[in-house]
C-alpha cells in the first residue's frame, strides 16, 4: 500500500535487495499466523502461497538470510520468525511518535499491529491546544510545541505523520531537525527530506486499485461468457456467467 | 503495505502478471505527480526512480500494456496515466461501502485519495444504533441492518471492512451474500472467503517494518564507523560517525 524511498540506491542495502526487504514483512505475517496455530515447520511452497509470492523467489529471498530449510521438512517456523524479525530490526524496541491526532492518527494510536512488531507509541502530538492532555489509546496527547523535547527525551528515530497535507512538510522538517531519520507519511502530499532520511508514503487507495483491476477482469469474463451465446454477439445476453 | 489474494492463480491474470498489477498503482501515483506539474514526457529511468522500481522492470511492465515509449523522448505522461487507469479499471465509477465507522472508518471516509482514483464512498455502515444518521465526511452513517439493501441499491461490488477483528468475518459474509466480490480488509484478522471473491488485507505496520530495517542498518553503519578507531574495537568510540 505504499512505497518510495529517498536518496539511497534502490536495489541493495547491506547485501539484501530492496525488493527482498519489502517482502520480509509479508513472510513474517504469514509465519506469525502459522506460529499462532503452533505449526512447527512449513514448506517453501506453503509459505510462498500464504505470503502471495512464488516459491522460487521465496527460496532466493531466504538465501540472503542464510536460511535454507531442510529437504523434506521445510523451514522451522519459530526460527524463521526470529531470523526475519532480527533482520528487520524488530527484535529491538522502536519508540515512535505520531503527529496529527485526527481520526487517522487516533486509529494508528489504537492499532494493535504496531506493538506486536516492536513499535511502541512513545507519544502523540497535535497542533490543537484543545487536544493537549486528552488521552487517546490511553496516551495523553501533547502539543506540537513539545515536539523537539519529546523526540529527544524518548530517543525517537521514527516519526509517523498523519496531519493534513498542508502541515506535513513543516512537521517533517521539525522531526528531522530534532533527530528523526525515518518517516512514515500518511499525509496526502510528497515530502522533501535531506539525504540520509528515509520516507515511506502510505497510499490507502493502492490496494483498492488492485481490487478494481480484478473486479474489472471479473466483469469482463462475465461479459465474455454472456457473449458466447452465438455468433452474433451484439445482443445483450441474459444467461448467467 | 498489504497483500494476499485468495483462490486465484498468483502469477497471471488477463495476461498481466500479478506483480505487474501490484506495481501499476505505484507508476500511476508517480505519473499523477508529474501530470500535476504539467510535465509532458518522462524517461523510463526517471519514472522508475520516482516509482521506486528498476527501469528494466518498468519497461517490461509497460510492454504488457502495449506501451513502449519513444526513443529519446520517453513516455507521454497523460497517455500513460490514461492507459494505466484504464487497465486498473479506474476509468469507471466504483461505488464502495465502508463498514465500521470508528476512527479508522471515519479516516477512510474522509480520505481524498479514494475519490481521485474513481472510488466513490456510496455508504457508511456501523453496528452502533447511536451512530445511525450521524454524518461522517458529509455522509450519514446507516445501521448494519440496512447492509444488504445498501449493497443492492447501489450496485456495490467492493466493500471496505474497518470493524474490530471480532466482527469482521460476519460482516464479510454478509457483504458477500449481498453481492460484494472484492473486500479490502483493515480489521486485524484473516478473513475466509469463497472462490471468486478477492480479499486484500491492509497491514499498517508493514511500511514501519521496512523503515526499521533501514534504521537498524543506519545504526549498524554508525557503530561500524565508530569502531574504526583502532585495532582494539571493544572500547566505546566517541568520534562522530
Amino acid at each position: 500500500m505504499a512505497t518510495g524511498r529517498n536518496h539511497r540506491p534502490a536495489t541493495r542495502s547491506r547485501g539484501i535487495p530492496e525488493a527482498t526487504v519489502a517482502r520480509l514483512p509479508l513472510y513474517l505475517r504469514a509465519l506469525t499466523a502459522l506460529s499462532e496455530r503452533s505449526v512447527p515447520t512449513v514448506s517453501s511452497e506453503e509459505l510462498a502461497a500464504a505470503a502471495g509470492v512464488n516459491s522460487a523467489k521465496l527460496r532466493k529471498d531466504f538465501s540472503y538470510l542464510g536460511s535454507y530449510g531442510t529437504r523434506g521438512v521445510g523451514y522451522d517456523v519459530e526460527y524463521l520468525v526470529y531470523q526475519i524479525s532480527r533482520e528487520l530490526g524488530l527484535t529491538q524496541d522502536w519508540p515512535v511518535v505520531i503527529v496529527g491526532i485526527g481520526n487517522l492518527g487516533a486509529a494508528l494510536a489504537n492499532y494493535g499491529g504496531f506493538a506486536s512488531r516492536g513499535f511502541r507509541v512513545a507519544a502523540l502530538i497535535d497542533a490543537d491546544p484543545a487536544m493537549a492532555g486528552k488521552p487517546v489509546a490511553g496516551i495523553p496527547v501533547q502539543h506540537t510545541d513539545e515536539l523537539e523535547k519529546i523526540i529527544s527525551d524518548n530517543g525517537v528515530s521514527i516519526g509517523v505523520i498523519s496531519t493534513p497535507a498542508g502541515a506535513a512538510q513543516q512537521v517533517c522538517e521539525r522531526l528531522i531537525a530534532a533527530g528523526v531519520t525515518s518517516i512514515l507519511n500518511f499525509a496526502p502530499t510528497v515530502l522533501s527530506v535531506p539525504d540520509g532520511v528515509d520516507v515511506r508514503k502510505v497510499d490507502l487507495s493502492i490496494e483498492l486499485q488492485i481490487l478494481a483491476f480484478h473486479e474489472q477482469r471479473k466483469a469482463g469474463e462475465e461479459a465474455e461468457a454472456a457473449g458466447r451465446k452465438g455468433p452474433d454477439g451484439d445482443m445483450p445476453a441474459v444467461m448467467p456467467a
